[in-house]
């Protein structure tokens, strides 16, 4: 970190808005550098201009995190299920390091390491096992020297709290963001408990990220601040929803949704969308403020557009952006002009263009979770017979 | 051109499918490089590494045309309305050319240079007027040796013949499209008269872009098709639809629509709808087969993996992603493992999570065209008593 | 007819608006009286109670026409398929014209005797043998001293100008409408060859019936007026259309979507929606404005009150009922009386409350018309066998 | 009471299955003889005809129970709010009475004298005067002996449990249904604390109606049924819902959709959602099952068709419907005979017709309730005045 930046945790005491990036498997899927499925981000070595460039797009945009790419990076998880890859997950971590790093110094933004839930945890595996796992992927964060740590996306709070004690023991500052709803997580911990509980475990930034839509992940988050302040604890808050609308979804989230992850389009968040999440996210006292799977970088940067009267500035990719479309006070038909103007875009009802379309689905849910056999995680690819009885089951659901 | 590589007529005469890119506009603008109402492509100077990187992605998804990003590059209209930039139009041009050539040359594609409609049309300008703004796009293509030119994105045949006509004088193969729907031009000529005043003027690829969905577009070029056999002409066919739904378009397409173009998003269509517009594509004696305006790499590498079986090969990009979803198969969900099959996602009717909105919109129809004086271009920014005028009048269409 | 009633030509010919009722088949479905999939009239002589109480609802509501209930009470109808009725085809006919001359006895209304097309126009049978069925209905209305009569819902223009020949012999006027839209019959008969055709048989009053939403049905008689007048003819116009959206029907009508008959609900006008139609009706020339399946006597009262400034005069029934919603300023609570006004109601878009279902559906479409073995018609019921043939057939198209 | 019937705890005590009627002031509000706003019953004694043919329809569609049309029938509602009646309170509910015990003569129906919630509460006038009405109604009820008294309709538990003792001084059986949703009474009494007062106050029977749609009073119900265990009392159980999808209401029910009372068509159910709901409620213990407002008699038939294997026969109506759509085996066309089959209609998602509305709205949600200036109930009709205010107010809501 260059000397003249502010650590996380100065930021925040100092009442300033930190905004996050977006998430990166799924963009990255797109642009064709990541497999759904595995999910895994080996592409930080393989193709490091894409992953670069991404960064890049994010701090245009306002983010002040550059996080690195390491989801899933985890050795047990790098090796789940056929994922055959030619890398160690140390060559990844580090690959995802350097990234971050470089993009950060080209303007005011931090690194944050992150660690994710493992297989080794879904499968029962002791405390001991999984912390070790998380302890590989800090060595890496520790010798490349990242500015603090997150611990995120878990549906298990018990396992989030294993990850925030292994990574306290580099003395650098710790968030920790659960992927849970209004109804708990997977163990059916509220979000007020586990918020506690996380905070306990020496978080200082604690709260949510993925598998909820932006409205429903702040008010999750405001039951955590309830329920770290009813325990007599404090902590920063942070919120890193999906750019996808999920109004349908029961406790797991967007996974459980038909739609996931492959036709998710339709639920797509416009930028005016993201303009009242970040409104609402800052009245609710929630100053780290980013976004998960599904933000592009214009989501980004409509957040940081939104928060422009707090923070003082506008981002550097808005000399590309009219706010609240001024940019089509140029367009050449007079009725798209028309369009330039704040009122238009808050008040419009967004057309899906599918008539034969539902505007919501139900969702899966087949309410297993840690423990059950359906969970237990294999390194073999799954087989015929295997995929076989899961279609079998899932008509029957 | 590197020696080896065979032309876009020699692919096409020999039965070959020709992959296009997706559009460039959309996309750089939502990562934070064009803005939307100019969309002018300054970025092709400004920004290389983004415009670069898109390039590459388009590439990897299987695209054998790398277009010139020029849209929207002619004097007039870098010009346009308060749009001040510090670069020339030729600056623009030769850097986009650069570009283009740079990642063709990293696999087999073929660089395209295009030029677009007029403001100097829209405001009733002179055949000659028009014809020295796209021979000035010409000169750069030609000293930069681009492999063929695409007159793309024209309203008015009457302009897209003039530009065919300039660009004939290159020696180089000609492409022609406009973005009609099956109504015809906004002079009301009929698709397949459109194509044969195309192809008589020299174009020996023509087709549509941009404006309507894939299968409205298919089926405006079948239209075209039939006009060109029906004048005893012939022709290749190319296509480049939006990636959005539009079945509430009329005749100008979705510039109409009230979500034109902040809040699209419910429209993007998924990969199996990409799957189902190249299978009719091809179907139709479409071979020359890409994308416009909300096209992401992802699109396109569908398109290239439903017509691998006629191709004999899968996109780079396919490294990444498991035909027909495949890729699930690793999933850590055994319900989510359970959707990795084909008949699951071609049936899904994919909900838009917005209990709120409706499924279609009534689009604008202001109905005028060029030579109407709303129509008539200006240099500087719409003043604001111009745009209150908008505004009143927007509200009784 | 009592004697100071006007009959229909001299009402039309004076330019007054004739309201017609709605259709009894669905209402009658709906109160428990005619059984769904035969459609047949016998409840007019098994509970003449039930009968005579709709018509009556109707002339509250405005109607100037009391149509006997006689839909499908042809001979060979009665005995289509395995319905088994102990009544006489002139029984049902007989006690339906006495119901009808009852109520119409009550106001100022006229009784229409109507006859509709037959399941051996469908067999093939020869003219001789259908007109044969129109004259058995023909003389027990003769014989009931109807004031007119309407040849009502023909797919096949054919078969209604063997009925117009026949119901010309009493010397009465004669209407007649077709179940079509605006690509004509069933064997492709545009709408203004249809129309011209039904004239020349010597129908003076012609228009269409049911199949198709009330906009659709305007702007199909309105192509059949354009259709007579360039045919040098002269004629009367008279609409009863549907009171379900059909936006997404085919050639077919309302038969073809699944929805049909039994989950219609979520496509039923309001009354907002009548004012509009009944205005639209009224702009293109047409004078005799009714409804059919669908059509609560509400639909009827709303067409009444949008025409009352024509007509001079309001319907008994709207002294239950305030004109936009006034009588909502009687209720209970403040801001449901703020309802109570005109501009609240024509702008709703009414939300459908089922999330999970779509906005349009897709039609089935066999294709098949008169002369086609699907449609030959037989006496005994369906067999279990001819239904799993059918089952399986219909999933494949 | 005929001798040889049954009462209503004989009934229940029996485990027999009680099927209510459906809603009369929206089904005669649809056939002109209710005014939607002040929803009076004057109809009882100005149109006998009518709600005779009304109860008729229900008695065939299997109902039990002929429930006195006196809805909004004490004094002070049927001069509430400029609505002038010629009529005497008394006369409208002795001819009420008389005509539901006519029709109840029929079949084996009982005859309910019912009660509903009164302006003076909402006025806040005393428990003395509120009873005061109840009992001038009781008075009659008493002379015309029905068989049994429903305290229907109140949204404050409160006024019912007032009804319920004047009722108890009958003699007579009672129940007492409230018009709330599982947030309970509008001065946030859980249902079931809600049913447990009820039960004290000594209604043998509680439940809900009106207000919500099937699913949602069921689940209601089952919250009161928990309540009333939990209190170590006993009671049975009745559920009279809407026949209107209401996803989106809040604790006040559909008066807060938009679209009461006037655009509620597109959230009608089908008789497929009725069967779905009869199964549920029985499910559910409860055995005394009936509708309200939305309710049509196929509705009804179509609740005791569902429980026809548990009650042993069908009701009159069927003779007039094929269960699960068989009387489709008799249509003229194949494709809709393919239709006659029950997972064809169990499973279809039918749908608007209307692309160009939601799916769900947002509800007014005042939040006022007995004590509010805004709910003082006043005699004279809402003035110019008070409306513009209204409408002024409703647009910041």
């Amino acid at each position: 970190m260059a000397p003249t930046k502010k650590g996380i945790l100065e930021r925040l005491d100092a009442g300033e808005i930190v905004i996050g990036d977006g998430g990166f498997v799924f963009a990255l899927e797109k642009r064709g550098y990541v497999k759904a499925g595995p999910w895994t981000p080996e592409a930080a070595a393989e193709h490091p201009e894409a992953v670069r460039q991404l960064h890049r797009e994010f701090l245009r945009a306002g983010a002040n995190v550059m996080q690195t790419f390491t989801f899933y990076a985890s050795d047990d998880k790098l090796e789940n299920r056929g994922n055959k890859l030619a890398l160690t997950g140390a060559q990844i971590n580090e690959a995802a390091c350097d990234l971050a790093r470089e993009v950060a110094n080209e303007g005011d933004a931090l690194v944050a390491g992150g660690v994710s839930q493992t297989p080794s945890y879904l499968s029962c595996k002791s405390d001991q096992e999984v912390k070790a796992i998380f302890k590989k992927q800090l060595d890496v964060f520790t010798k490349k020297n990242v500015d603090f740590l997150i611990a995120e996306y878990f549906e298990h709070v018990e396992e989030a709290v294993w990850a925030v004690e292994v990574l306290k023991e580099s003395g650098k500052p710790v968030a920790a963001t659960l992927c849970i709803g209004p109804e708990g997580d997977m163990h059916g911990n509220s979000p007020g408990d586990c918020a506690a509980k996380l905070v306990k475990a020496g978080a200082q930034i604690v709260g949510v990220n993925c598998h909820f839509d932006p409205l429903t992940c702040v008010k999750t988050v405001k039951m955590m601040k309830e329920g770290v302040e009813k325990a007599g604890l404090k902590a920063h808050y942070m919120v890193q929803p999906l750019a996808y609308h999920t109004p349908d979804c029961n406790c797991q989230g967007f996974i459980d949704l038909p739609e996931f992850p492959f036709a998710l389009e339709p639920r797509i968040l416009t930028r005016w969308d993201m303009h009242q999440y970040a409104r609402e996210a800052y009245k609710a006292g929630i100053h780290y403020i980013g976004g998960c799977c599904g933000y592009e970088p214009y989501h980004i940067r409509a957040v940081s557009e939104e928060l422009a009267p707090e923070r003082g500035f506008l981002p550097a990719a808005s000399e590309k952006h009219g706010m609240w479309g001024a940019g089509l006070e140029m367009h050449t038909k007079p009725w798209v002009r028309a369009r330039a103007r704040r009122d238009y875009w808050e008040n419009l009802k967004p057309a899906s263009g599918r008539p034969l379309c539902p505007s919501m689905s139900a969702p899966d849910s087949w309410g297993v979770t840690r423990g059950h056999a359906d969970l237990m995680q294999q390194k073999e690819a799954t087989t015929k017979d295997q995929l076989k009885q899961l279609f079998d089951r899932s008509k029957n659901h």
